[in-house]
């Protein structure tokens, strides 16, 4: 009545109506088989035939690789990360199969259990999904899953769960670099967990239900929200801006360069123990603070110093547009026209044997400070072959001697492998690490 | 190359692109008339007549009442409270001034003082725009400014600025409601400033720049940031869900029913010193942390009690469907289908002598406390045309009686009077109060 639509947005296709799209895939293949329905809302049946997912609005699940990698960014973001407080390996497994369903469905636009999602119709128990995402699309969701140095080993040396001789030998634990100012509250993790979507009711919804599925298994450590993609993965996607207001994310692995995401992304060629990991990855997390106050007050020539390119256009200092490789000999009246402590100078995989990181960031703010600045920044996440060749290397020199330094504290920071994608039916994330 | 556009994302009207509509209006009537584009940058004028904004991208800043309040809800937000940190009350007319001035030109999509915004070409002086909006659209912006009892008498009762005896008699301090667990830091402020917009980097700018300009005289008190909306103002949008999983604000007041809003919104037919603020409103804020933890472990059939609506549909459980009146006299095997302490009935106009908020509330999720809790919930919003009459009896009967108050904790709170909008070339925000 009186114009409004009942569940649905205008214009977009309410999770109920993709009921009618379930039954094999992901989910089925997830649950071995369980048919999906039983407990469907009255609602729910009666609209689940009647319509179709929209397939650009559902990211595939199930793959060699797990998605949220090499997608097309999405817009918005809720990562979080988790202590698992069961030392046992069963319900640890119990865990990651919980976790592979639930994100069979939401992945798809789906209440968790298939129900209504906002409620179901049994009175008496608990709804399944808690339901805020009912009525919203898919919204691209991709749900990443990792796993930290800490599930394999504790802070004793002790193998927590048997993996100890499971460990990949890049999941070190990350030097301390210069300017740290690392959070305990925002760092580490057993595991994490990396929801992206367009629609950040959608993100928040994954990370909620999956911490909720979680209890008494694992807690939830630190958990971040960022609102503005800062990189894009794909050439379609325009280069988004930080909050320095700068173009980030230029030189950026694009999913389409297939041989360079192999060489720079995709964990391969692990033999023995560890051979778990290949189709997989590790993820960088880090919390940069930036001081936009001061950084505000600096002049637009210092800015562009301090980056390397224009804040305009984002071309190289040395000149030509955005997309004009950097001419870091390239000399003007002073000197190099890209100063050699600049970002983009310092970062460069010149600089560094030719290492790429695929880099996948938000913007964050996060209210204010007690001194009434905004607690501002760059969640900073980067999906690398190897952080002992593709991060720490790099992060040591920008450290050390990048002008970006003066504006920039990092307050949180983790590192966790990424185990590859669920690709056959009755798979779960982390099986062949946990079984194998 | 390579796919990529420069600065403009695919499908949207760059910000630069939109320089074109510049010239009379909010901006140059705010502006006084002053030329627009003297400090373009080089691109911007090549680009700037070759495009138009799409309209709808856009709300008007000018008019009778601000925006942001019987404005169709946008679904992103942040909200900032200010202090007023001079005691002059010519810096504080400059501020509102330069207030005024920058939310014109954001509102329109364009980067403050009409240059590329990313920069202009003035090497030597920081940019008037931090920049990380170039590129995206208007994205719906809208900005509400409004003031706090604490800018007319301090806690002392002294006349901060010889606006006391300019006070509306609404503008009280709220009282302490029962199981209120207010933080100092989240709670009040001489000035909010509300910015919502389809895109939370476009509010994010905002409230970036806006603290930025005020620096020296104001700083940010307090800032929330909301992701999801709460509420439904325009009869052509769908009832969102908060995070309870049910839809929320079915009988909220919605623009088109104008008599309703004159009635309940908008403030009118002040006589004397506080006539200044006729066609402006108040705004209730009201940070209320969810307990979800504790919610989702409830069952169905608790959750709908609470609430007095189903999760699904959010017909009222005397049945019908979301928009079907509650029918509290109707019973049941045991008594009223809606429990007379539920949410619903507490809250309902027919409690409270008719009484109607406009509701403009937010999700939020801000990361995890120190016990693994997500700290989530609804940042409350509502404009009323008296909070004595509006809000405080029923935030009241609501806080002694209501169900839900088992899993809510109001933990930040605030109470502005929102001065009329800007209808007149050389206007500001405000003007009526601090120069009439």
């Amino acid at each position: 009545m009186e114009g409004a639509s009942p569940s649905a947005r205008a214009g977009r296709v309410s999770r109920r109506g993709l009921l009618g799209t379930l039954g094999g895939g992901a989910v089925g293949a997830v649950l071995g088989g369980v048919a999906v329905g039983l407990s469907r809302g009255s609602e729910a049946g009666a609209e689940a035939v009647s319509s179709a997912a929209p397939a650009n609005a559902v990211v595939e699940f199930m793959g060699e690789h797990q998605a949220g990698i090499v997608t097309p960014a999405q817009d918005r973001m809720h990562v979080a990360a988790f202590d698992v407080t069961t030392s046992s390996l069963d319900e640890l497994i119990g865990l990651m199969k919980d976790f592979s369903s639930a994100i069979g469905y939401m992945t798809r636009g789906l209440p968790i259990g298939g129900s209504a999602g906002a409620g179901g119709d049994d009175l008496l128990a608990p709804p399944e999904d808690t339901g805020e995402a009912v009525g919203l699309t898919a919204g691209h969701l991709t749900v990443t899953v990792g796993f930290g140095r800490s599930l394999f080993v504790d802070a004793d040396g002790k193998d927590r769960f048997g993996l100890k001789a499971k460990l990949p030998e890049g999941l070190i634990e990350l030097p301390h670099f210069p300017g740290d100012q690392l959070e305990e509250a925002r760092s580490g993790g057993d595991l994490v967990v990396q929801a992206c979507a367009d629609d950040p009711q959608v993100a928040v919804h994954a990370i909620r239900n999956l911490s909720r599925i979680a209890f008494g298994r694992a807690s939830v450590r630190w958990s971040q929200i960022g609102f503005g993609r800062t990189a894009s993965t794909s050439k379609a996607q325009a280069t988004p801006r930080n909050l320095f207001g700068f173009k980030d994310g230029t030189a950026n692995v694009k999913a389409e360069d297939t041989s360079v995401v192999d060489e720079h992304v995709w964990i391969s060629g692990l033999e023995g123990e560890s051979a778990w990991a290949n189709g997989g990855s590790f993820m960088v997390a880090r919390r940069i603070r930036m001081t936009i106050e001061t950084w505000d007050r600096q002049n637009l020539g210092e800015q562009q110093l301090v980056v390397g390119r224009t804040k305009a256009s984002g071309a190289p200092l040395s000149g030509g547009e955005e997309f004009t490789e950097p001419d870091f000999a390239k000399k003007g009246a002073n000197g190099p026209l890209i100063d050699t402590n600049s970002h983009v100078a310092l970062s460069h995989p010149t600089r560094h044997g030719g290492a790429q990181m695929l880099r996948r960031g938000y913007n964050y703010t996060d209210g204010t400070d007690g001194l009434g600045r905004l607690d501002a920044g760059l969640f900073f996440i980067a999906f690398v072959v190897d952080p002992r060749t593709h991060y720490v290397p790099i992060q040591n020199l920008i450290s050390k001697q990048d002008l970006m330094q003066e504006y920039v504290r990092h307050t949180g920071s983790g590192l966790f492998v990424i185990p590859p994608g669920v690709n056959e039916a009755g798979g779960y994330l982390g099986k062949r690490l946990l079984e194998g």
